[in-house]
C-alpha cells in the first residue's frame, strides 16, 4: 500500500496487530506517531517493552499480573468460598466496578472453541479443577459471554462444579444475547450480576 | 480505571498517544497484546522503535523518508516544473494512488494556524519560498484540505507563488467541504485532480 521505505512499511504493518486496526487506520497512526507525536512514540515503545518484560499471569486466578498473586488474590478479606469465572482480564474490572461482588475471580481467558484447538487445558480447567477439589467452595458464578460459544463454556464449568455439590449461578437475563460483558453499562451490569439465576 | 499493577495501567495510558484511541479501547488493546498476542507486541515495539530511530524527512519535499531524499525527489524521470503542496505525507500518497500526477510535492506537514503557534516556519514556508525561487517551476497545485485553515493555508501559499508569475491551481469542486483527502475515495480524487482550476 505505502511506498515510503521499509521501517515506514513495517511499522504500518505491526500496529495491525492492534485489535480493530486495518490498513487505513495503521497508516494513519504510523504519520501520526512520526509526524506529531514522537515522544508519545517513545513512551509507548517503553511501555510496551516493559510490560512485555514484567507482566504476567496471576498463579491463581490467571489474570493479568505483575506479581505472583495478583492483588485480589492477595487480599484476606474478599470473601474466600465464592468464585466468579470469566472469560477476559476486562471482565473482572466490569464487574468490580459495577458491582459489590467481593469473592473471587478465575479467568479463562478465552472460550472453549475446538475448531481453534482451544480445549479445557488451554482454558487452565485443570487448575481450576484443583482450586474446586482443595478449597470450600459455596457457590460458582458463571460469567461468561453470552454467546454461544460462551454459554457451552458455562455449561460445561458447571458440570464440574455440580458433580462436586457446589451451587452454580449466572449471570441473570438482562444482559442482551450475543453482547460482550465488557461493553455492558454498569447499570445493566450491576442488576444481572446481583439477579443471578441459580442453575 | 484499570487496576491492575503499573506496568499495565502506564501502557494502557501510553496508548492513548494514537489517534481515536480512547482510555476503553486502550485498555482493549492492552488485553489483546498482553494476554493474546505477545509476538505481534514485540514485533510492533521493534517497528517503532526502528522507524524512530531512522524515519527522518525528506530534505527537500518534508515527506516522511529514511534517506536524505525521497524516493520520489530522486526520480528524475518525474517533472521538475510542477509542484503539489499537500498538508500530510498520507495526501502524497493518496494523489499517488489516485492519479497519474508525475510532478513534485512539498509537505507542509499541518495548516497555518495561529491560535496554535504554527506559523509560516513550522510549515517549512522558507524552503518552499527558496524551492520557487531558485528552480522553474510553472504550476503550484494547492492540494491542502478543503477546511477552513487548509483554504487559508492555500491562499497564503498561492500569493507566493503568484507573485514569482507562477501559474496556481486548486483541486477542482468535487471535494466535500469539509472532508480531509486522505479520506476520499480514489475517483472523485482522482476527478478534482484533472479538474484542478487555476486561481
Ligand atoms: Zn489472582
Ligand atoms: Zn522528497
Amino acid at each position: 500500500m505505502a511506498k515510503l521505505g521499509p521501517s515506514i512499511d513495517e511499522l504500518i504493518s505491526a500496529l495491525r496487530c492492534l485489535p480493530g486496526v486495518g490498513p487505513k487506520s495503521a497508516q494513519r497512526m504510523t504519520f501520526h506517531l512520526l509526524e506529531r507525536n514522537r515522544d508519545g512514540a517513545q513512551r509507548l515503545v517503553q511501555a510496551l517493552s516493559h510490560a512485555l518484560d514484567n507482566v504476567k499471569h496471576c498463579q491463581r486466578c490467571r489474570i493479568l499480573s505483575e506479581t505472583e498473586l495478583c492483588s485480589r488474590c492477595n487480599d484476606d478479606r474478599r470473601q474466600q468460598d465464592i468464585l466468579c469465572i470469566v472469560e477476559m482480564p476486562s471482565d473482572v474490572l466490569a464487574i468490580e466496578q459495577a458491582t459489590q461482588y467481593q469473592g473471587q475471580y478465575f479467568v479463562l481467558s478465552g472460550h472453549l472453541s475446538p475448531l481453534d484447538g482451544i480445549g479445557p487445558d488451554a482454558l487452565g480447567i485443570p487448575k481450576l479443577i484443583e482450586w474446586l477439589d482443595k478449597n470450600t467452595i459455596e457457590e460458582v458464578i458463571l460469567a461468561t459471554n453470552p454467546t454461544i460459544e460462551g454459554e457451552a463454556t458455562a455449561h460445561f464449568i458447571g458440570e464440574l462444579a455440580r458433580t462436586r455439590n457446589i451451587k452454580v449461578s449466572r449471570l441473570a437475563h438482562g444482559i442482551p444475547l450475543g453482547g460482550e460483558l465488557e461493553f455492558i453499562d454498569s447499570s445493566t451490569l450491576s442488576h444481572a450480576f446481583s439477579g443471578r439465576e441459580s442453575l
